[in-house]
């Protein structure tokens, strides 16, 4: 099968791909500078197929597939035949047999995994837009993308993830795209209940290039001074496994644990002076809007950057 | 008034017209294949209006119109003036001040007839996508090209419909447009409390072919070996009138029935051997996934002819 | 800045620059009719993004938009980051990463004001489709093109506004364009609950033009007979601030306010023969199906010289 076919998980990816799909991304920044629009996918159909909350991703897939010529079907899952029963697979092949490819996104963590088989035979692309507490590959590309731009390398990083590290399905795709890469060091930045999964820090260990991976439940100004990427991510309080509404001590220490984390531009000053923060949003308090004048701040552009990776990534797959 | 205004029913339609319809569509799917999108509606913007649930006959439309190159606006209707309690009538001939067609759907039983008089003077296509238990004309222009395609031929068939007859709007278009052929038998296999219709049952007697009908609330090996088309609709617990929770054995009746219709491989093994299996989707219990690599099975290319017919309905309307 | 780059106001507007866009308005008019769709927009995308339900707005936005070449992307705001917590502010500078322009109705009156400053460095255009009960301004500047386009002038006219005048952010953007005209005359004519609210009224006053501005609480035969416009607003009960569904004697009081107020065909027998009448619908109760033959009825052409002035203002914005 042709690898570029469906797109579910950042493993697909060689440095070599996340190279060609760079340079592929800096030439779309560079057309829709000068042109706004493309055709290159002029003769294609996609649909958007989220059954979980989105606007970021569905609306830059949905960007970037305007911007290449697509024509674009946004399935509305919440009055569609999902209600009546109807099994992830019958609805994929359902829309195969309308369109040239599926963007899709679902809370259950393997769904690609587990529906690819089923479309068998059926001329369609299925590309993740992520898959619960799972992946979210190209989440991860964009990221990677972002760096490359703003620091002009990949390898010999220290990047610094904080936040919700056990369910944050954005990290766990980003630390394994950082692995492919030399001289890399991540420290992991979470309350206790939200650490990064044990499999994913063992996998990296596993990896050939020696990944450095330190972990905290403080971002202390020593970790601050040395990193290139502080990678923030939302602080849901209701992720807290053991969060008991009657029970006012634990309350309070969660209050404690989400305010400890808020990053103010304040949090910033012992950063690297070349260091920048990134968040793949929405936020909700744990980074507050002193940061978005702050010197460091990569976020807003990081989404600019993400219409280009997937107009990129599109166009790889749906033209051969 | 030009009789490719409006569609709403599957009365509309001669043998020519089907005939017609049914080249225009191979045109479509041979066009679809080299080109992926043509611009025979370039000039054109279309809505979609679904009063009711619906994935496959919207993006089907969907696509449809997409590939031909209209612009579409789908019609949020939880989110629209319905809600502010606007009439129908009056948000068709809203819409009829933007676009130049209307694709409705609405659970109400010939509400086409009782809104088109309200369209006079505004210069719009009304095409339905089904009203209530009423009828679904362009499902069964496509279930008639699936036939003509898979089968070669409209005259001297046998067709057995199963599952819930009375409702199912799909059956009762589909029979409707086989009366107008030479040859036809059609055998109605449903639960006692999901026959077909008596109105429709006399309106095909009455109808000039001589359509044999007969009836029957089991699939037997007879029925199969004889039969060229196996059409399967959707079997819904709550269709049964009598279904109360309460009642063990209702309950278990009512089981029985859905369970003694679902359709297997196992099933199939006297169907005659040139026999096809289709389904208008989404299906739930009552066609069993071993058919789906079954050589009968035809309810996936189904739904690929339904694009190709949709183009070409939505050509013959809107192209003078 | 650019004064087109941002609409939220009418108070935005001089004459010269209604006069320019009216002359656009007819010229897209004439477009539509001979080409169906242009290709001005063809290298933009914008985004439709609204807080509150729409048919018509959001609809006519997207006809405009499709009329023009651009691609359009309808942003699922039930289903978006919003319910994550995000911010409206952040939703936009999302949007702003990926498209053109946006057109945002919200709940909050001011919400644009508020919002504009962090749209600064961001290249974007901000359109409202309504904010609250404060303003909506293509709903104004698409009433006055009906007037300029049926009538022939926009000085010296006697406008009659009824229905809920304290609510109703249509007729609040309306009078203000009206007042830079000269000879305006504007009766209001609304239940005592519902009245305009004064800080309107005072505006209105202190402009250059003298306005005369009567208030009444019935449609008199006197004041048809002097009417130009008629412009009718939608009564809804749930709008008087002492409704309570126990007291009797209130409801009887409100349904008589609102039966009184219904307008009929026979209503109209006093009306100027030259007179019009507008909604901006949709209506509910107020306005009689009767007044839809009533020689005097262009609420259904007011629509569609909504979408020409639409499209006549996203060009002013995004074309230079």
């Amino acid at each position: 099968m042709d690898k570029w076919q469906h797109i579910y998980s950042v493993n697909q990816f060689t440095r070599e791909d996340i190279k060609e799909l760079c340079e592929l991304a800096a030439q779309m920044r560079d057309a829709v500078k000068s042109e706004g629009r493309l055709d290159t996918l002029k003769s294609k159909v996609v649909a958007l197929l989220f059954f979980e909350a989105s606007t970021r991703t569905s609306c830059s897939f949905n960007a970037a597939l305007l911007r290449l010529g697509a024509g674009v079907i946004s399935v509305d899952v919440m009055s569609s035949s999902t209600k009546k029963g109807e099994s992830v697979q019958d609805t994929l092949r359902t829309l195969a047999c309308y369109c040239d490819a599926i963007i899709m996104r679902h809370p259950e963590k393997g769904i690609f995994q587990k529906t690819l088989p089923y479309l068998d035979g059926f001329n369609v692309s299925l590309i993740s837009g992520g898959d619960g507490d799972g992946e979210h590959p190209t989440q991860a590309l964009l990221d990677i993308f972002t760096i490359q731009t703003e620091l002009g390398r990949l390898d010999n990083l220290t990047v610094t993830m904080c936040g919700d590290l056990k369910y944050g399905r954005t990290v766990h795709s980003l630390s394994q795209l950082l692995s492919l890469y030399q001289g890399i060091t991540i420290n992991y930045v979470s309350p206790d209940e939200l650490k990064m999964p044990q499999e994913l820090i063992e996998k990296i260990n596993l990896g050939p290039n020696n990944v450095e991976q330190n972990f905290s439940d403080r971002l202390t100004e020593d970790i601050l001074s040395k990193t290139d990427v502080l990678y923030v991510t939302r602080l849901q309080k209701e992720r807290f496994a053991s969060y008991d509404h009657t029970d006012t001590e634990m309350i309070t220490k969660i209050h404690d644990i989400v305010n400890s984390h808020i990053i103010t531009a304040d949090t910033l000053k012992p950063l690297k002076s070349t260091g920048i923060v990134m968040h793949p949003l929405p936020r909700v308090l744990e980074l507050h809007e002193s940061v978005d004048s702050h010197r460091s701040c990569v976020y807003f552009k990081q989404m600019h950057y993400g219409m280009f990776m997937r107009m990129a990534l599109l166009q790889k797959v749906l033209v051969k």
